[in-house]
């Protein structure tokens, strides 16, 4: 068999794909926000732990938009993207689209934004390296993440 | 026994408690942020059930702030309080507690607004009645809820 | 936000609220009886732990009286009111309610009367503090309790 | 490999067994009550259909009595007898023990009586066969039945 | 009530029962693969801890054939046997059947082979007794055991 | 945000992340056999029908050899590769690994090989469509399938 490991990822991107099950679903059998909104706060904590090297945990959520519901026996998969590092923070953006394994169909069913921060042994806030945007698409998710993290500070 | 049925609540609050288990905690023996989501979002469709009369769905989630944990053997409590009404769409505010049964002490755990649209049974959204403001309380927390509003739809 | 705490409860009365989802249903969309037991212990334990403010844990349940269902997508709310206390242990009463938050309807579903030990830091049976009697309703419901631990003694 | 059924067994006797991991237990480590009435509600039930041949309700529950607990890692067993039918109901006793399967100890760990009634099709109550008592057990386990069911009556 | 223990088991061959419930299912209304496959590990492994008296670790699964399934309402039975011993390892042989509680139906439903390891306190591989082969099935059962081990360890 | 649909999968490869919680765990803090076991079919059944485009069910898993365990807080990473396709069923090869987020640290779980049937809409196995083979390492995956096969069909 192939027991080489995968290559290793760039640490600010993280995939997860989950199939829907009745243990997941809503009276309408579909998948109930709550569920997708624990997904959603794995990935993003994977994705900043891998990023950071460190334990992390959520401080913020916003911006978490539903679109379109997605079926029992259909699958349910996550991207998580960081956006920004602020010291001893991250911003990261996860995406969560539906597909239906069958008929090959895909499409948006969440988007939000946490922020997260590392914690040190001594559980307290510690530095996270600076994050490298190698790519056009990086740039553009990292622009406004300044204003939108002094809008938070604002509200707390 | 006592087979009276507690009186009717006032429809725009609604609250509820969860008892922490090793099932709903993370490595921290905390209660992990995803299951404090997805009790916020039942919470939630609970408040706007009972206002509207009508089967409601999750369409955004912003402005949750997470404060401080809660561990295995303690207690969540929830609060979902309405906060506005717009045609088909409510605004939801839910805040978090944590209590030691055994102490007594109570902590804020999370805060968070929530927006859910009624659906008609066609599966289509379907006029809320309007929220009546009967205290300085709901007053308050009323406030600003049209801004909010311009904004969310800004970022749809 | 309204970050205040919600007011202190009187210890001897608990109530809890949850959402039936497929995970909590058995082959007829009803919750299966087995969840409902384990909601009740959890709200027993909770009302009886604010009461002693001492970890406690079941020894007894009785009179447990299955009477209306309650389907997916419904309510659960429950509420346990303490009826007497003995030296270490204390009688808790949890009636159990359906609702339907679409259309407002309640109806009962369960009522039992469920034994609880205060456990000391050495785990040892620990006294709790006399329960007081305030209303009338309170006073009712305590008729009896002597005469249904000594038949809850004698069966041990 | 031995494919053959195992023999039919008696209508009357149904027996489970259950590991005990993190998911079901409570602060202690050890498994939590109503996770144990939970299985207590299944295997009554079982044993109940069984004799039956119908799908069974659960009604009441009463002399419910915790004896020892069972830690993460042990096994929890059940065992439910069925000790009398009365026209569309069955007074069903379930006893649970402790196991330790690395050290081989045993100990009682609860017993309640469970009363399931049976169904139609049409999901109203329907008769059941009567109860054989085969042994001198199944004929003292029977014994006070009726008197038993009278209180039950008396309560309701 | 009866207190009695249950008479003690050999140790080479474990039953369990489970009632399949929603949360159990797939799309189909059917109990799903994977949790099929996690009962089968749960009775082996208590299969295994009888007959070592120690912890034991799961190192092998083949021959694992799924036959009819078995629906919602329906009762899951597994029968975990010991086929072989082999120093600090042993084989196990489960097979599972699917029961209609209500029409007395019973169908295989999965057959499979595991290997365990038992572990000493130092988490090391410690030797376990040997098998006795009772009976002409338990003779039948290990026929071919030697052979089996000699292919899985080739493929390690 | 970035709400572009990712890139179309080679049907053949499945990937899945999943956070271990104690829910997950067994007495040693390390996810439990079973629910690694659980992961592997769904991660497998995603892969079969993204492939078929039918519906799909578990036949048969061997070769499944367990290696080094997961603990609570680390990440179990499962990739699904179709290894041969045979008129209507496919054999496809899982392997899992564990990563600590924190560290980085990588390593082989389990590896194994299951095979699936696709079904119609009439429930009756229906035909895959043919494995293309693109590298030298899909080609290696494939040698000695239809021997596998052979193997297997002789076990029925």
């Amino acid at each position: 068999m192939n027991t080489l490991l995968p290559k290793s990822r760039v640490a600010s991107a993280t995939e997860m794909l989950e199939y829907v099950l009745p243990q997941h679903a809503n009276l309408y059998g579909t998948v109930f926000g709550g569920q997708v909104m624990a997904w959603v706060d794995l990935c993003g904590v994977i994705c900043a732990q891998r990023h950071s090297g460190r334990p992390c945990v959520t401080v913020f959520v916003d911006d978490l938009l539903f679109k379109r519901p997605v079926r029992i026996g259909q699958v349910v998969r996550l991207r998580a993207q960081m956006t920004a590092a602020f010291g001893t923070s991250m911003e990261i953006e996860v995406s969560v689209f539906g597909e239906d394994t069958v008929t090959g169909e895909q499409w948006p069913t969440l988007e939000c934004r946490i922020t997260f921060v590392a914690m040190s042994d001594e559980l307290r806030p510690t530095a996270v390296p600076p994050l490298r945007l190698d790519s056009d698409a990086e740039r553009d998710a990292h622009v406004g993440a300044a204003e939108r993290r002094r809008q938070r500070l604002a509200k707390r």
